[in-house]
C-alpha cells in the first residue's frame, strides 16, 4: 500500500485527527492510537450495538490502540519511547497543549530528527482565538459557509454533517503525506497545520472568488444555481429529480429530450441569462414535462443525451445502489465477538497497491504490550504502565 | 517546499481537477496545465475583471499554462514527450476518454514508468454509472448529502457550494501524494482515482454508521443538533450567535456564564437526553438570558469559559476576520496588467516550507515554448505546434 512501513503516533481524539489517520491507516500507515485511561470519547457516542460504537468502529479502523495514562511520568516516557520510532506524530490537541505536555516541536525533533507532527485546530495554531474551543458547528458558522447554506427564507443554516471536521481531517492527511514526500527526499521533518475554519474557507470556490471580485455577497440559493436556469429539482410522476444542465449545449440537450424544442423560438428563453430573469417560467415548462414520466424514465434519457440528471438519494437507497456497491463504497468488517459491522468504503482508489481493512477498530489499549515490546521496552517496563 | 520538483501534467478542466492540482502546485508542484484551443472554461465564468476571471485565477494559481491541439498528431506528440518527462498526470475527463486519446495506463507506463495517473471522475471508473455526465448537483443528491441538509420543513438541499468537487479534488491531491511516498521507497507507479459521490459519501460521517447500525434514517436537523440540547442560534441583543455546548460539562459552564444556574435543579434539564426532549424549553431560557447582552459580549465570555461560541459571518466579515487575516487565508497576488487579485490562503500550513504563490495564473499558452524546450523539443518542432 502506498504509505506501508510508516509508522504513526494519533494522539487524537473524536473525529477530525481520527479522520485523518483512518485515511493514513487506510492507505497502509501503521497507526498507534494512543488513549487515555478514559478512552476516545467517541467509543460511546452513535449507535452502540452490542457494547460496539459504530460511529468509533467506521473511524478507527486500521490501528492499533496503546492505552497510556498521560499524567504519569513512566507513560510520557513509553509515549517518547513510541515517538522515537515513529515517522509522524499527529494530534489534535487546542495549541499549547503538546508544548504543555514536554512534546512541543523542537522536542519532537529532539527525539525523532525528520518527524513530521500534524495538528488539527479549530482556528490554525497562533492568532487572536488561538484559545478559544473548537466546535465543527462554530467552524461552519465563522467560515461564512452557513451564510451560503440555506435560502433567504431559511437564513443561515449549519450543515447537518461536521464538514468542517472532515476537511480539516482530509487537508492534515494530504499534508502528512506531502511532508513525507519531502522527508523522504530530503530527510528534513515537517510541521504540518490544518484547520476547521481554514478548511471550510478554502470551499468557498467560485462564491469567494466573486465576492473579492465584486464586493457583492453571495446569496444562498438552496436547490437553484444563481446563474443558471433550469437547473434543480424537478417532479416525476413518482418523485423528485435533480437536473442540471450546465452549459447552453446542455440546455439544448434538455428540450429535446423533453419534446421542448419549441421553447427554442420563445425570446424570453433565448439565452441563460433571459432564462434566470424568467426562472419560473421556465421551471414551469421543465415541471410540466418532466411530470408526463417516472424518475427511472428521466434518469436514463437525459443522462444517455449528456444531460446531468439523478434522483435524490437517502441513505438507504445509497447503500444499496449499484454504483455505490460497485464502487465497494459499503464494506462488512469482520470485528471478533461483534460480527460483521459495516461502514463506509475507502474515498481513495488505487489500483496497483490498494486500500484494505487489515484490522478492525481496536478495543482500548488492545495492542499496549505488543506495540511497546516492538519498540524496545523490557516486560518490566511494559508492566509499570499497563492498565 | 513538500513536492519541489515534482512535474505534474495537468489535464483537467473546470473545478474539482483544477483544485486538486491548485493544492499540489501550491505545495511546490512544477504543474504543467495542458489547454486545448478554447481553454479552461472557467476563464470565462464568474466575476471578470479586466479579461480575468478571479474564479480562474483562485484555481490555477501556481501553474504554467501549455496550449496544445489535442486533435492534431503533433499536438498529441507533444503532449507524450511532455508526459514521458513527467512524475504525475492528473484527469478529470469521463472514465474511458484517456484510452480513447491513446493514454491508457498501459499506454502510460510505456511513456513514463513509475508514473502516477490520478483521475477524479463523477461516479468512479467503473460500474452501471461509469457512462453518465458528472455534475456537483447531482452527486450532492446521489450521495445522501441532500437528505441531511436543510430542515424537514425545507426538505431535502444542495449546498450551494460545490463541495463534492471540492473533496474529490482534496482526496485526487491526497492519492497522489501517497502515490508519491510509494514510488519513492519502491520506483513503482500507481492509478489513483476519486470520485464526486464517493468523497461525498464518506462524509457521512455518525449519519451513516447511525443508519448502517440501526438502519433508522438521519433526519436533517438544520441548525439544531439531533443528539445535543442546547445547541444552535440564539439571539443576542445585536444578532445571532452560534453555540455548541459539546458535553455536559460544558453545558454546566454555559449555565455559569448565562447566570442560569438554577436550573440545574428543573428535573426536565437534569440530562442531556431530556433536555433534547425539552428542547424548545431550554433553548427559550438560553435565548432569554442571551438577548440581555451584545454578540461581543457572548463571544468574549462563553469562550473564556470554555463554551464554544461564535458569530455568523458572511464573507465579508471572514475576509475582515483578524484571525481568518492572521492566518494569512486572504492573498493578494500580483497579476501582471491586471494589479492585486484577492483568493484564497492555503488551508495546509507547513512551518519548515510553507506553500507560496510563485506564479499567478497563466495566460492560455503562456508557457508553452518554454515548457516544450525544457522538454527537449526542437524550435521547429515547437512552432510546428504553437498558436
Amino acid at each position: 500500500m502506498q504509505l506501508s512501513g510508516i509508522r504513526v503516533i494519533d494522539l487524537t481524539r473524536i473525529l477530525s485527527g481520527p479522520f485523518c489517520t483512518m485515511l493514513l491507516a487506510d492507505m497502509g500507515a501503521d497507526v498507534v492510537k494512543i488513549e487515555t485511561p478514559e478512552g476516545d470519547p467517541v467509543r460511546a457516542q452513535g449507535e452502540i450495538v452490542d457494547g460496539l460504537s459504530w460511529y468509533f468502529a467506521s473511524f478507527n479502523r486500521n490501528k492499533r490502540s496503546v492505552q497510556l495514562d498521560l499524567k504519569s511520568a513512566a507513560g510520557m516516557a513509553a509515549l517518547r519511547r513510541l515517538i522515537a520510532g515513529a515517522d509522524v506524530v499527529v494530534d489534535n490537541f487546542r495549541p499549547g497543549v503538546m508544548e504543555r505536555m514536554g512534546l512541543g516541536w523542537e522536542q519532537l525533533r529532539a527525539l525523532a530528527p525528520g518527524i513530521v507532527h500534524t495538528s488539527v485546530s479549530g482556528f490554525g495554531q497562533s492568532g487572536p482565538y488561538v484559545d478559544r474551543p473548537a466546535f465543527d458547528f462554530i467552524a461552519q458558522a465563522m467560515s461564512g459557509f452557513m451564510s451560503m447554506n440555506g435560502t433567504p427564507e431559511t437564513g443561515p443554516m449549519r450543515s447537518t454533517l461536521p464538514i468542517s471536521d472532515l476537511i480539516a481531517g482530509c487537508y492534515a492527511a494530504l499534508g502528512t503525506a506531502a511532508a513525507l514526500v519531502r522527508r523522504l527526499r530530503t530527510g528534513q521533518g515537517e510541521r504540518v497545520g490544518a484547520s476547521l475554519v481554514d478548511g471550510l474557507i478554502s470551499f468557498g470556490a467560485f462564491a469567494s472568488a466573486d465576492f473579492l471580485a465584486s464586493g457583492k455577497l453571495p446569496v444562498p440559493t438552496g436547490n437553484d444555481h444563481l446563474l443558471v436556469a433550469p437547473y434543480g429539482l424537478f417532479t416525476a410522476s413518482d418523485g423528485e429529480i435533480a437536473v442540471a444542465p450546465s452549459n447552453d449545449a446542455v440546455y439544448q440537450k434538455l428540450l429535446h429530450v423533453l419534446e421542448l424544442t419549441h421553447l427554442r423560438e420563445d425570446p424570453r428563453f433565448a439565452t441563460n441569462a433571459l432564462r434566470v430573469k424568467h426562472r419560473a417560467a421556465i421551471n414551469a415548462h421543465v415541471n410540466m414535462a418532466v411530470s408526463r414520466h417516472d424518475k427511472a424514465h428521466w434518469i436514463a434519457t437525459l443522462n444517455t443525451a449528456g444531460v446531468p440528471c439523478g434522483t435524490v438519494m437517502n441513505l438507504a437507497e445509497v447503500y444499496s445502489d449499484p454504483q455505490v456497491l460497485s464502487q465497494q463504497m459499503l464494506l462488512e468488517v469482520e470485528h471478533p465477538g461483534h460480527g460483521a459491522v459495516r461502514m463506509n468504503g475507502f474515498p481513495v482508489k488505487f489500483s496497483e497497491a490498494p486500500c484494505a481493512v487489515r484490522l478492525p477498530a481496536p478495543d482500548p489499549g488492545a495492542h499496549t504490550a505488543e506495540v511497546l515490546r516492538e519498540a524496545g521496552l523490557s516486560e518490566a517496563e511494559i508492566a509499570a504502565v499497563s492498565m
